[in-house]
């Protein structure tokens, strides 16, 4: 039974689970909900997602919520089945150094990032104090991770999923912020590296189609 | 070599590692910085954490920073090693929940946990705004926990990882708010069974100790 993700084309959190999906080769079906209101729906809240959110995705009878958590899943159950590429390494020790950088991702750069992306580009409104001190945070975030960065073309050094799970709020806060990364060579290089790659470019088609 | 941990004993990231240490039953020495500026140095920066941040880990000469990183790390490598303890199970499936609570926790719990203890607690500011907006939001988390734990011990039914990284901000949020938890039986009888584990009065006990 193929894949399905109850998610938003255009929602970061779930075009940070299509990008995984696509970068592992899975196939898999996209639906969205009827509309926003759904998700806040009492069977909604039961059935798939106790804070209301999206995505959620069904792995036959399986059903897992959280981007995050949900890629991780598909990368324990599929990572090395559909292709080659590894998200995960399977050393250890090099596991460990993903982790870390998906941890900057959690507690550092996603909590300005969404907050751009939710105040500015869906909410519109860009002046708000909130998207002021969120820039404010994401230019300290994004100076540490231009260092980081230096002489590699990933954070790792080769592509795995912390650098997947950046892209989705990196992808809208470039439209209007181009700035951030072009002042900064070695973000601009890697989130142009995240930008060509063939996975997230089919995570868009999605998002173009409906 | 015995892993060393780098950090301040009552900080919570620093207790989440030593509570995770102490449940997998593996030896560790807990080495305080000199002060809380020495981690915004530069060779603290270049070397030990480019955000400035506690705890970092070595094992021999392998270095992980970042608290929940770090317990993943140590559940890949020593998990079954010392004891029966398992955090993260072994099935694909069951793990994936585990991954779900873990990113409830990072995204919903931990955004307003961390800012009351952070405000209230250590800068002794509890009438800040941010202080009462915290609490409005983990009001409404513990809501959906008290749900979500209806007829469990534990989020995912037994003890998992995801429990121990709830633990060090409610027990801090406790001592000041008891009736967030005192109103709620699951969370309460959770609560009650994170701070009667073993692992846990260990870590606290190195705590008392410095």
């Amino acid at each position: 039974m193929i894949i399905k993700v109850i998610g938003f084309s255009y929602s970061t959190n779930t075009l940070r689970v299509l990008s995984c999906l696509n970068e592992l080769g899975i196939p898999y079906q996209l639906d969205a909900p009827a509309n926003f209101a759904v998700t806040k729906e009492e069977d909604y809240l039961a059935n798939k997602h106790p804070f209301g959110k999206i995505p959620v995705l069904y792995d036959g009878d399986y059903k897992i919520a959280e981007s995050r958590a949900i890629c991780r899943y598909l990368v324990s159950k599929y990572q090395g089945k559909y292709n080659n590429t590894i998200l995960i390494p399977n050393d250890i020790h090099e596991a460990g150094l993903v982790e870390e950088f998906i941890s900057y991702e959690a507690f550092y750069y996603e909590p300005p990032a969404s907050k751009i992306v939710y105040y500015e580009l869906f909410l519109k409104t860009p002046e708000s104090e909130i998207v002021k001190q969120a820039l404010k945070e994401i230019n300290k975030v994004l100076d540490v991770f231009d260092k980081l960065l230096e002489g590699k073309e990933y954070l790792n050094g080769g592509f795995s999923l912390a650098d997947l799970f950046y892209c989705p709020c990196a992808y809208y806060i470039y439209s209007t912020h181009a700035d951030l990364w072009d002042k900064r060579p070695n973000v601009k290089k890697w989130l142009d590296r995240l930008r060509n790659r063939d996975a997230w470019k089919m995570s868009l088609e999605k998002k173009n189609k409906l």
